[in-house]
């Protein structure tokens, strides 16, 4: 059993989770492609790899918060991946937003070498993880979940279980993804149309945040969106498109349609080919004003 | 001034209503056109009127809580009605879920008599209102606010004031009920994607409704669209497609698109076309799971 | 019986048509709120009147082409109304494009003068209207589309009867609109589609007007289309507006969803809004290319 | 250069091709998985190969006419895949209708064996085949295009060429039936628009493809639709909803919003859900009369 935590991926996402486990007292290795965002750690008593293996020791844990599918995909397999370096008993912990059917390929891939795998997409923006405020969903074979449990608690204020099956919770992830984009449309259409009838868009947005929709993604969305201010991004606009497609593609292969989630993709899209890509995901919500006239 | 309130509307809302008026102390004179439904409330001390303008004193306060913009148009002008009955100096308290430009037209009529009109929808269900649980908005001339708001007070956990136009707080009823609806879709399409993809619906709608959605809409309609619980209606379809009606027409007359409102108006127009008209609006969902084929 | 037909409404359409009744030797007493545009006919032997009544003979015919279903309500009843006019066995031919319901309206409006009332819609633009290429509905009672027939001929390459309810054929033109709109919201994407994938607009709206599409409406607003030259127009985006508002009126009144009318009904309020009102209708489409980031 | 012309797949379309081909008066070599489809062409002097290569000649003509991308990526690469057969000078003529990313690793796998690869989808149902109706598109090099051309002309009644880019007819063969099934989304709502209101619906379909959308698609599909007879289909239910997947991820890829393709494709989804795999692709349209509460 391991002394030393590997984490791969330090984003302000990945960066934030990093610095609560080392405030509640473990031991990091961690990794980064850009070693400069790494230092702030090392400064903090992490020790820096130099390559993804690196971080991992024989049998312990490392975690990861990469970008998308494909840079988990390059970390895992092969002879210096990760599955194959963590070995009998190891535990890869996946927090990445990726597809169930990546989930399933990484769990494959870990299996072949007797590491475990399991997956924890986590809820909340970078504001959000360096408060602890995060909601960390988890899924996986039970005694790899039962390990890793106090790292997770010691980076949210909630953990949810699902069971064995670790595709599992990536597809409750994408489908919060989702809701939270269409809470976005919603608010985006029904304060341009108290707009357009002569109400302030951001005393309807209090009002409804102190209300009925008393609840974090309609009180911290719900400002933005009235005050249309979308930089600097918390999770850009690009990235919410990766994560709709996700949903779409996911949908079709299950065979069902997913109108808003269409309508919000599409939104999307214009807001990328309109070169907002940078923009805060919600920021989608100016191709609502745009339509209606309003800017 | 009056000591006598009169209250117009004895539905399941309006009963719930002012039934806590009575529990406040207030003395009521109450009028609904099925006498029936009065009876409780008479039993409780409240007088029971044979025709709306009999609930009214000269310069009082009478509010309403009727199913549609025809039923308080009926009863406001002419000879016998309501605003005349009130005259200078006297209220009406207009808490119906209705058209902004109904309200303008009726604070009109108002004005043409010395009376005046204040707007006051709602937001709850009935079992919210029996609980003082309600959401009230409030606006018209300050003087009208000033002197309903310990009635309103009394009836709900939270008032919202919105200025002098009255028909401000109609656009922002409908914006909100645009916003429930809207969630309902979002939930429908999560949960069965989510189903779909091997998870129980239950379960997924209790995680969301206890982290980031963690508000009354996301966790009461959460429940009823995750068990498929759509009787008895707490607010039927019917008056459901009524108010996505109002929100698309008022949207029309301002000029702008709501794709997400035409979507779900067309979910319950299908579920009347289907015949179930008398369940619960959120049983509009049920289309999402047919359309998916798990129904 | 009459000798002289009653002709109101002079727009580019309406003068059109009385241009080829004039043509066919019928002659003809005009009317047009601005009497400038009557002057062409009165120069080629029409009879101009100065209210609309006095281009009536009491027993004749007289046909209307107006702007909206508010301009046909205003000549029809009253005193001076052109159903007193007619009187016992006038016909009234209604060939502007209205609600069923008002067509209804207006139909029991000529019943109590013991007029007759047809409705005639027509399609085509007023380029096809000067050609004698108009396609032209009718209903109404038989009698008097047995009278009226001979008109109808010598405006149109081919009438359609429709039986004696004349409301039923201005269902099906606001039927054909949609489907009109509908054929250039499908081109638009399709254009779009192959020129972000390296195609020519152009050669794409040419190979389709030449082959599986070939016939008028996808050859004139393909091309239209495909050009992006919208002026001057043939149409005007208002009107298209307005045609669309009363199909989804109509269906929202005969409970259907109508999910391709709301999205281009959505794109004609964004055309409006955005300033491009006098455009011709197929101007909409330029909101696609704009969602798409070509223009 | 060869004397016999290859011909791979023999589903409805392939086989009536062949015949065009046979009647023409070349000589073929055809191969089909199920041999017994290609056994009226043996009985019409066709050599019957046992396995694709040995349907093709060495610097020969081979045409295929497959289900979809997959069975035509699985013929061509490879030791014993048409490519290598061909060889320097060969060429590969692919009819079936599939992504333009998949036409492009095709030509691709063509130029290192030093064969030719042009791409040359057709429009038309079986029936048009039979007739020797189709409209067939051609892109690619153009000595290839040269040569093959008298087999496409002995083919449809008429062929478009679209320069050197192979793929570029894909994406317009893409762009067609997003147009069809556009057109019969439109169709279906209109048709249901008139019957909800008293008309019916072949006489309004009869009206159309008279009119202004006398043109094969309107006509033929326009009675499918009205007449409700999606049985035996011409073109499956299956196989539309993988063109319209193909549409929308080349859409995606191009990034740009096609919500008319999304919402065809979410009816096709619910036909296919709802156990209606093998009826007429058109047959999507029973969804809106089910929305619409008429069936």
């Amino acid at each position: 059993v391991s002394d030393e935590i590997g984490f791969i991926g330090l984003g302000n996402m990945g960066s934030a989770m990093a610095g609560l486990l080392l405030d509640a007292g473990f031991r990091l290795r961690v990794y980064n492609r850009t070693r400069a965002k790494a230092e702030p750690l090392g400064e903090r008593g992490a020790v820096i790899a130099s390559r993804p293996a690196e971080a991992v020791e024989p049998g312990g844990i490392v975690l990861s918060m990469l970008a998308n599918d494909a840079a988990v995909e390059e970390i895992v397999p092969g002879e210096d991946g990760i599955a194959a370096r963590l070995g009998e008993g190891g535990i890869h912990v996946s927090m990445s937003t990726i597809a169930p059917a990546t989930s399933r390929r990484l769990a494959e891939m870990h299996r072949q070498t007797g590491s475990l795998y399991v997956a924890a997409p986590v809820f909340g923006r970078p504001e959000a993880a360096v408060a602890k405020k995060l909601w960390i969903l988890l899924a996986g074979p039970q005694v790899a979940r039962d390990r890793v449990r106090p790292l997770l608690d010691a980076m949210g204020q909630g953990v949810f279980e699902f069971g064995e099956d670790a595709a599992g919770v990536n597809v409750v992830k994408l489908a919060g993804n989702f809701l939270i984009a269409s809470a976005m449309e919603a608010m985006a259409e029904a304060f341009t149309f108290a707009e357009k009838n002569g109400l302030e868009r951001g005393r309807v947005a209090e009002l409804f945040g102190r209300s009925i929709f008393a609840c974090p993604i309609y009180q911290i969305y719900g400002k933005l969106i009235a005050d249309e201010q979308f930089e600097p991004a918390g999770f850009a606009a690009e990235l919410g498109l990766k994560d709709l497609d996700l949903v779409l593609k996911t949908a079709s292969d299950s065979r069902m349609p997913m109108p808003l989630a269409d309508l919000v993709r599409n939104r999307l899209t214009t807001t990328i080919v309109k070169g907002r890509r940078h923009i805060d995901w919600s920021g989608f919500t100016l191709t609502v004003a745009e339509d209606a006239g309003t800017r």
